[in-house]
């Protein structure tokens, strides 16, 4: 695939994941977590037109001069914004008109991308590639978001571009041993990596196990049921309070009604049959399952070490470690060193990648993260445990 | 005007209102206090579909039946409903949805209305009027602050419906004096009121001066350039201390620019000339604004029995009256009981009517009311003084 | 009884009230709409301090200069001040030392009011004496308080100064009925009074009935068990949201227990026999309850004109009024004049007295106020109806 | 020292930091991070009576039955209990009911201690030893915090046991490099230590340099001059929030004044000199200054590795290591597993100890750990780099 397909089918598969909104879902911000769609659908130009097409295309001009106020996400570099928690108050700029945004940038990355760009805008172009995908999953978790909170569970599309809630685990699980040893951790430098990922270093790991297959839906229905979410002993003291401040009795999008379980997907509401594999956790009731089970959850070395032995990718895996700056780690200079940099403090890790994901954007040294309470993603757990 | 007629013209105002929006403008709500403009194209066909056509026309189904649940207001006798400050979060149903919901709503009120209805579901038709012109002014109010917080000052109209910021005093004001003695208030019966406005009772009143004027924008900046705002002696207490939270420098949707002082008005933000008459002020600096000037508001009664002597109609005026129960006041039965008497506390009195109110809405003895602090309603004041 | 005897017997009783306390006591402030016990028996002696002697004796030197941060309350003329929900922090000034301040300004109190002084100064300090009184009644509720969050329903007092929970109803209740006229409303000048109960004025009252007694435990046992705090029909919109919000299901200070409904009183807890005055009702519950009897609560005005007919001082009542300038009220100037005009928004006329109003405190024109939802004052009702 | 000795010690050293307190400052409690110093008194001897006496001295009485609810701090395990931020609501039990409490314990430890207890008591007996002395730092901060809300800038003493604000740099800096390679981490089992620094096992480190000495105020003034509070580059995302929300532009306690910079001590406001030891830093702060000073905060692997090699002791050093647990970590069972595990989420860790530690108390092994933007412990910094 050349440069230009490859930037055509990223950028297209946004608008494909929009397909099924009316103009009204795309304004929807229901929690300051998540974004509107049709923000998603600007911002993505606005980083393509703000760090690539000014900076390097003679006499390109920007779309409108009003708009990378609206859709600049959190660049303090990049000057003044919209406040986050009010993206939803915005109706303007209209969705037809993001529209036309998206296709003036793409109409002159054409341009950039056909002009045999150097080796510097090319690598610009692959970041702003891999940001677009980033978005893509937001998108389809803040379209999921944003429905569920509409009353009647309304149904974004009776076959969504993506499996939600019916990635099955059929397999049984195995617990595959990794001893101890010196281990290489990080990015090594082949391919696309963002710059958590690099100052590849030698960790030593002890002897530990890990489970071939991520936690079931059924699996947990167990833990409900033995009273998981009422016994303070498996949590962390920060989310026991959790649990108790929110009332917390059941994962996200999960109801008990008279015929069993369900969930909210992306296809409706449907039943939990108990082999799907558990998403939608938070890190909290990711580590008290794990503790109910006399188990642990990995460290993301553990994780990326043993990751040629299991097969992931259904689900962003919770791990038992905080986002921390790898040794060596460098902020890179500018607005791109506000990518990532600035966010290493109360966040855990998240490795894999999920049914959300898209495609060739997952590699077994990303390190994804979020806040230990949110549970909107597509995010369950692997067990592991020391011997 | 037939009784259809009449129906007709005031439902085609409030679509007429909404003709400026664009889809993504219907869902805008960015404070509890506003409502989404097509929360109230729905609500207000809710109502003629609920206690109307429900109950009197045979054989009527009702559009939807989630529909209640989205568009009941506050009616607890009326069952669930989604929370108020969630309206926002809405996309569904859809605007042309709604907009079909109105039709449907119109052809059924159309074959009522021509089949010769009681008297008793003739009043409540003009209840359902009246309730829908209240709604129409809140359209426009809750545009307008819809619109207020975008970025870049949307317009709404280049020539809108109403004259915002454009009603203007040139007259010199005049004092017209009232002398003591027994006044009767409240609703002779001829013609529609709410159920607050009867019970006609006797009060006395000592004798006071009552402005011929509204207070202009111009003797608003007199009291802004006078440290107003910064000077305790005329707020109340919560007043001052509402003052100092918010931050509260100017009036609502002014701004100090290089050239002056300008307003966000429906039309765009504009220069202020210092004639107009002054808009969007609480309670708090209505009344600081009187003790600036060593006068006072007038209370309720006093308002009512001078209106004869002044012409008004351009702003709501705030009085220095709570909004209480008149004496022999009863709350219907039902959920017409609903409507007024449980909001009768920790509330304040504005009189007269406003360039937003709907044509044939306004009367000398309408009590509207609001809290104490909000004023994105077109809320202005009359002096008054002892002597 | 001389003006010092007064002024001594006044203070002592302050001192009396705390008797019971030990130290620590003298700190509390669970909620910022209490003050801990030393800061009322401090600030009641800044005001003779800061409004008496200061001005009128001279070489008066003030006691600590630190002290009028830590005491004034809440005059913006005089300077800045603590702020009020912070007073619980404060350890420093130690009670001894406020014991002392006590002292000081007691001995030079002494001297001012030996010289014959003019009559201007002798009406301050009986504005200071009543300043006193109203202090002492919220120290014995603020004590009240304080004590009621620690665990184990801690004893004031085996017994009391007051009692506490012990006023009872024997008497049948009989309907008063006041015909329909103009009334006289507001201090007649002998005696003293604050500035809110003058420019006494004419009102025209209609017929009303308004009961012999305040209404009891036992009729609001009869509330509670008819479903009174679970149906929205007797409540005010915003006293339903009360309800809901804060869980409430009870009074103030109930509790269910195995052996029925008991009450935190100054004497411990205890059992409620059902002939006690009903005390430590919020606004909205005195209104639901008249609301559930069919009843309502009187004005302030009427309570005024009949208050001749019934006997009355066992418990605040609630009235249908809201706290507003009588007309022709003039704000006094300077410090004197925040005492009362800048709260006359969004608070509720209580009128009467209670078991823990100072002797010689009480008067019928006695406008007494406090926002809706509190209820830790001795406040209950008397109910009335138009016929 | 004998046991008996170790412990009589202990216990006094509690008492003699609460010496200069008036019975008032004994219940302070501004900030719900801090406790009242009575319960620090009490709760340490609760731990005693609780998890010794109860169950290892036949017949023995607890001192009172109620104590229990009052002074467990978090043991789940142990039951109910007040809640923490509401320690401060306690006015009993009385300083001196608490002071005999202390006595009843000592009493029965001191015969318990005579008796010869099993080695299993004696590690118990150890475990309260060091819980009362991390309390008694908690003491002295706490202390620190409660005066330093006081108006006037009371005085603890002018003669602290501690040397508050004169811990003095006077050293040049130099930078000590390690090697890479495989080192030791945590406790190696002499002596005493936490359930979180054991499992001692090996981490794999990069070379690195660390500084001989912690940063002073001098240094932190240039931060401040140069701007460091006001550029967003040098802060976490979350760090510049918290800048901006709290209006963060001086270290706590830190005032400008005509004279310079000043701070609040336990001896009363002091000038700032430049040489003293940084104190009262977040982590926030605590890694802008590394950033702006082209450094890094070390791990507290780097810490522990390199802690032989200079001096610390004079403030807790924050890391850039988040508070997990060690690979191989046990949660022990029962309430002491409540003692460390239930933490590890959110908070980063400290290594050192501070002035205000007490004696004995520190070893290079041990992990203290608060929440990134609490800085009213002694916490500082000492930079790192990786070459």
């Amino acid at each position: 695939m050349s440069k230009l397909e490859r930037y055509l089918s990223v950028r297209e598969l946004s608008e494909k994941i929009c397909e099924p909104l009316a103009t009204e879902d795309f304004g929807m911000q229901p929690y300051v977590y998540g974004s509107p769609p049709k923000w998603h659908l600007a911002h993505t130009s606005w980083f393509f037109e703000t760090f690539i097409l000014k900076e390097n295309l003679p006499d390109y001009k920007i779309f409108d001069k009003r708009f990378p106020f609206f859709f600049n996400s959190y660049y303090q570099t990049m000057g003044e914004r919209q406040q986050r928690d009010r993206r939803g108050w915005l109706t303007r700029p209209y969705v037809d008109e993001i529209m036309a945004y998206r296709a003036h940038v793409d109409y002159h990355m054409r341009e950039l991308i056909s002009n045999n760009p150097s080796e510097q805008i090319r690598s610009l172009i692959e970041i702003g590639l891999h940001h677009e995908q980033q978005h893509q999953e937001l998108l389809l978790t803040d379209i999921k978001l944003g429905l569920s909170v509409q009353p009647f569970d309304p149904v974004y599309s009776k076959t969504p571009l993506i499996p939600d809630g019916k990635a099955i685990i059929n397999e049984e699980r195995e617990w595959i041993e990794i001893h101890a040893g010196m281990y290489p951790i990080g990015h090594d430098g082949e391919g696309f990596a963002f710059d958590n990922e690099y100052a590849r270093h030698q960790v030593y790991l002890n002897r530990f196990k890990i489970a071939s297959t991520p936690v079931t839906t059924g699996e947990f229905i167990e833990f409900i049921e033995a009273g998981g979410y009422s016994d303070f002993n498996f949590w962390h003291d920060e989310g026991w309070a959790w649990v108790q401040d929110e009332k917390v009795k059941l994962p996200m999008y999960w109801k008990v009604e008279d015929s069993g379980y369900t969930h909210f997907t992306l296809a409706g509401r449907k039943p939990i049959l108990g082999n799907e594999v558990m998403q939608h956790l938070s890190f909290y009731e990711a580590s008290a399952f794990a503790a109910w089970k006399g188990r642990r959850l990995p460290t993301e070395f553990e994780w990326e070490v043993a990751s040629d032995n299991f097969s992931w990718g259904s689900v962003w895996e919770w791990t038992n470690s905080a986002y921390l700056a790898y040794p060596g780690y460098k902020k890179p200079p500018g607005a791109v060193g506000e990518y990532n940099g600035k966010f290493m403090v109360n966040q855990m890790v998240l490795r894999g990648s999920s049914i959300a994901t898209s495609p060739n954007h997952a590699r077994k040294t990303y390190r994804n993260f979020f806040h230990a309470p949110l549970r909107w993603q597509y995010s369950g757990l692997r067990l592991a445990s020391d011997t």
